[in-house]
C-alpha cells in the first residue's frame, strides 16, 4: 500500500549523522513498520512491524515457558482503589493512567483504570488462589497491551499504549525471589544477544530510577546509533510490598502464616525501537536474521529471459523448505529500485539471479550489514543460506557489542565526565548514592543513573560529582 | 494452586442434566480455566483456560496467514466521533462501550471509547494508505482484547472484556469482498471441526442479528449440549456502508474514483465455552486432543516399586519426542483421585504403568471419551498415541454430529414448533422475513433466528408463525 514509484528511495530519509531523531521516523514510517493512531500518543503496528514483534514473542515467549512459567490473561479494567493499596505505586502511576468512568450512558459507581501494569489485579487475585506452601512458586505470563499516557511520544519508544509481557511470580522465600529476578534477566539478555543481537549492559537501578512499588530493579541497557542508552527490560524484586498491601499470605512448612515475595519483569515493544537504532544505517532498517519478516530478498534480473523467473520460483521453494523467511519480487519495478527498497526494508541478505548465473549454477548474494557481494552455488544453496545468515547475526552483534565497548569511558572527575557524555558515550563512574547529586548530575548534563553493574569492583573512592565518599559503580549515559 | 484434597472430586460439579447452567459455572471453574475477575463481567483466565486458547490462537492463526493475511494491531482507544461516523453501526454499539475520560487527572477534549470492536479505527487509517486499485486488496488480521459491557455474563460466553481475532479486508469489487466473506466462513467451519471437533450449521444472519453497520452477516452456529445454539464465529459482508463513512476512496483501472468494498471476520475466546459446552459431560471437561494442554496423563500405579518412575520418565520422554503434550503425575496422592481429577480436566488419554505392565512390555490405555480401557504395547508407543488421539477426534466429531443431526427438527406448523423448541432442538422452518414475526416468535418461545441456510431448497410455502408467504429456509433455536 502507498509505494512510492521513485528510483531514489533512499534519499527521503533524513541523514543518519545530522538528524537521528528524524532518521528514525523516517525509517518506521516510510518501511511502513508503523503509522500514527488518531489519539495522540498511540500507534499502529502495521503487517512489516507487527511480523517482527510476532517473532520476538515467539521466541521469547519460548524461553519464559523453558523456565516454567505459564501463561494467563488477566483483566485490563482495575478498581481505582487498588492502585491506591500500594504507596509508591500510586505515586508513580496515578498521574498518567486512562480513567473509564461510564459503561454507555451508565455512570460507574468505581471508576476505572486501564492497566498500566498488573501487579495489583494479580496480587487480588493471589490473594484468592495461594493459600498454602504447597501452591508456591506461582510463576505466570501474560502477553498484554497496556496503557501510560504521555506528553511526549515517539513511536515503538513511548507510546500511549504498548505490546508487552509482564510475568509476575510469587515465592516462599526472599533468596527464590531474588533469584527468579536475575534468572528472568538473564533470559532477557541472552534473548536480546542471540535473537536481537544487541549486547546490554545490566545492573541495578538507583533508587530514584527504579519501577514505582519494588524493593530493587535490575534493568538492561542498549546502546543506540547515537550513544544514548535505551532501558530495553527490566526484572523486579518486589519483595512483601505488594503481598503485605493485598494481603497474599500462605501457610508455611512451619505452620506459620507468611507473605510470599514477589518478582514482575516485561520487556515490550520498546524492543522495535531498540533494534532499529541498534543496527540502522543511512539506508535505512538492518534486521537481525532471527526477527527479519523476509530473511532473504530473490531479485530476478532479467526477468523477462526465458528460465529466469521458473529458476528463480524455483530457489524461493528451495529455501522455503530449508526453513528460511524467503520472498520473491516481481514486481513491474526497475533492480536498482528494487535494491534500495529491500535494503531500506533492512531485508538481511539479498540473492539475484539471472541469465547468465542460470547458466554458470550460481546466484549472486548481497548481505545487508557488510554489503558485500559473492557468487554462490546452487548446490546446498539452503544450507549456505542458513550459514551467511547465522554470521549475518553474529557480525551484527560483534559490531553493536564494539560500538558499546570503544563508547564506555572511565570517568574520575565531572570535567571528563561531561566531555564524555557530550561525546556520545557511556559513562563509567564512582557514586555517591545521594538522589540530591543524582538530580543535580542529571540537571547539568541531562545524563541520568543506567545501572550499577553487579561487578562492584571500585574505580575510584569519590563520587564522580560531588566527591563525597562513592557507594556505587555506575553507568551514567543520556537515555531514550 | 487451591488443588482440593478430596477422593470423590467429580462429585462436586452440579449435575449437567438437571442443571446444566450450574455444571458449566463448576467445570470452568473448579478446573481452574476462568475465575471472575473483581470487575463485574470480567474474567481472568487462568494457565489451564490460556493454554486452550493458545492452542486455539496457533492453529487458527495458521490458517489465517495460509489465506494470505497479515497480522497488524491498531490501538485499543478510538475517539467517539469515530462511531457516530456509520448511524447502524452507532446505535448497535454507543449502548455497551467502555469510556475514557481522563489521562490522569487531565480531563480529555474528546471522550474515548475502548474498541468494541476495530472497523471505525481500522477505516480511518485504510482512507490514508489506499489511493489506488494496486493498494487492493488489503488483508488484515490482529488478535486483541476487546470490551462490550454486558448486563448479564458467564466465563467465556459473554463477558466485558473479551479476547479475539477481528479480520478486516478491503477490495475492489462486490464479488470479490463477497467470495472474501465466505472463503472465511469456510475457513472457520473447517477449523471447528478439525480443530475444536464441533460441527456447525452455517448461514446468513435475519437483518436483525446481523452485525451492527454490515451488509450481511453468515454466521456458525454449533449446538450445545442442552440443544441451545451458540454462535461461534460470524463473517460480515460490510459492502461500501464504512468506506463511505470513512471516505475511503481509490483510483480505479478505469481512472475513475471508487469506495471499496469490505469484509470484517472475528471468533472469540467464546470458542472456549462452545468447546466446553460442545463436549463436556459429567465427570467434567471433555478437550479435543488438537487443543488440549495436556493430551496424555501418565499415572504411575505402585509407584513407589523400583523401576516404576523411571519407566514412567522414559514413557513420557518418549512421547514428548514424538510431539505429544504429555505430563506425568507424581504428586502423593492416591491414583483414584488422580483419575477422577484428569477426567474432570478433560485430558483425552490416561495411562496407566505399574510394575506388571512393565513385565509385560505395555501400559495401559483409557480414553476420556469413550472410556474404553486397553492394553498397548510399550513399542512403537509414540506412534499409537497418535493414532489413538486422531481417533477420539474423530470420534469427538462424530458424536457431536449425531447429537445435531438428531436434534433438527423440520416443523411446518407452529404447534411442531413450539414442541421442539422446547424439546431442546434446532427447528428448521419456513420464514416470511418479516422482523415483527421474527420478534412474535422470539416473545412466544424464546428461540431466535440462527442462520438461513446456503442450501435454500423451500419445505413448505408459508411462514412457519404467521402463515404469509415464505421467504426462507432458516433455522431457529434457543441460544448463548
Amino acid at each position: 500500500m502507498g509505494k512510492k514509484n521513485n528510483a531514489d528511495f533512499v534519499q527521503e530519509i533524513a541523514d543518519i549523522d545530522a538528524d537521528f531523531a528524524g532518521w528514525y521516523t523516517d525509517v518506521v514510517i516510510k518501511t511502513e513498520m508503523v503509522d500514527y493512531g488518531p489519539v495522540k500518543g498511540t500507534m499502529v503496528i502495521r503487517p512489516y512491524g507487527y511480523a517482527v514483534w510476532e517473532n520476538i514473542q515467539r521466541q521469547l515467549d519460548d524461553r519464559i515457558k523453558a523456565t516454567g512459567h505459564k501463561n494467563t490473561y488477566f483483566p485490563m479494567f482495575i478498581p481505582y482503589s487498588f492502585l491506591s493499596k500500594e504507596a509508591e505505586h500510586v505515586e508513580g502511576f496515578a498521574p498518567e493512567v486512562a480513567i473509564v468512568t461510564h459503561f454507555g450512558k451508565e455512570e460507574l459507581s468505581e471508576k476505572l483504570v486501564v492497566r498500566p501494569t498488573s501487579e495489583t489485579i494479580i496480587c487480588h487475585m493471589f490473594a484468592k488462589w495461594v493459600q498454602s506452601y504447597r501452591d508456591l512458586p506461582v510463576l505466570v505470563n501474560q502477553w498484554a497491551n497496556v496503557v501510560r499516557c504521555e506528553k511526549t511520544t515517539r513511536p515503538f519508544l513511548r507510546t500511549s499504549e504498548f505490546l508487552w509481557q509482564e510475568g509476575h511470580t510469587l515465592h516462599a522465600t526472599e533468596e527464590e525471589a531474588m533469584e527468579e529476578t536475575l534468572k528472568m534477566l538473564g533470559v532477557y539478555e541472552e534473548f536480546m544477544k542471540n535473537v536481537l543481537a544487541i549486547p546490554v549492559i545490566t545492573g541495578r537501578k538507583s533508587e530514584n530510577e527504579k519501577f514505582a512499588g519494588a524493593g530493587a530493579t535490575y534493568t538492561m541497557e542498549a546502546m543506540m546509533l547515537d550513544g544514548k542508552s535505551l532501558q530495553a527490560g527490566t526484572s523486579h524484586y518486589l519483595s512483601q510490598n505488594f503481598s503485605k498491601a493485598f494481603d497474599i499470605k500462605f501457610l508455611d512448612k512451619d505452620g506459620t502464616l507468611k507473605h510470599p515475595y514477589q518478582t514482575s519483569w516485561g520487556v515490550s515493544t520498546r524492543l522495535m525501537g531498540a533494534l532499529i537504532m541498534a543496527h540502522g544505517d543511512k539506508r535505512g532498517l538492518a534486521l537481525p536474521p532471527r526477527v527479519a519478516p523476509i530473511q532473504v530478498i530473490i531479485v530476478p534480473v532479467a526477468a523477462h529471459k526465458e528460465g529466469v523467473l521458473d529458476k528463480a520460483y524455483e530457489i524461493r521453494d528451495e529455501l522455503l523448505n530449508s526453513g528460511v523467511r524467503v520472498e520473491i519480487d516481481t514486481r513491474d519495478q526497475s533492480v536498482g529500485w528494487k535494491f534500495n527498497e529491500w535494503e531500506m526494508k533492512g531485508v538481511p541478505l539479498r540473492i539475484e539471479i539471472g541469465p547468465r548465473d542460470i547458466e554458470n549454477g550460481v546466484v549472486m548474494t548481497s548481505r545487508r550489514d557488510t554489503h558485500e557481494k559473492d557468487t554462490v552455488s546452487m548446490q546446498g544453496l539452503g544450507d549456505t543460506v542458513k550459514k551467511i545468515l547465522d554470521d549475518i547475526h553474529e557480525n551484527m552483534y560483534e559490531k553493536a557489542k564494539a560500538l558499546l565497548m570503544s563508547h564506555i569511558v572511565e570517568c574520575h572527575d565531572f570535567e571528563e565526565f561531561k566531555t564524555a557524555i557530550e561525546g556520545k558515550n557511556f559513562v563509567k563512574a564512582m557514586w555517591c548514592g545521594c538522589p540530591e547529586c543524582e538530580a543535580e548530575i542529571k540537571a547539568l548534563t541531562s545524563a541520568t543513573t543506567r545501572a550499577m553493574p553487579f561487578d562492584q569492583t571500585p574505580i575510584g573512592d569519590v563520587c564522580v560529582h560531588c566527591g563525597k565518599p562513592a557507594k556505587h559503580v555506575i553507568y551514567f549515559a543520556k537515555s531514550y
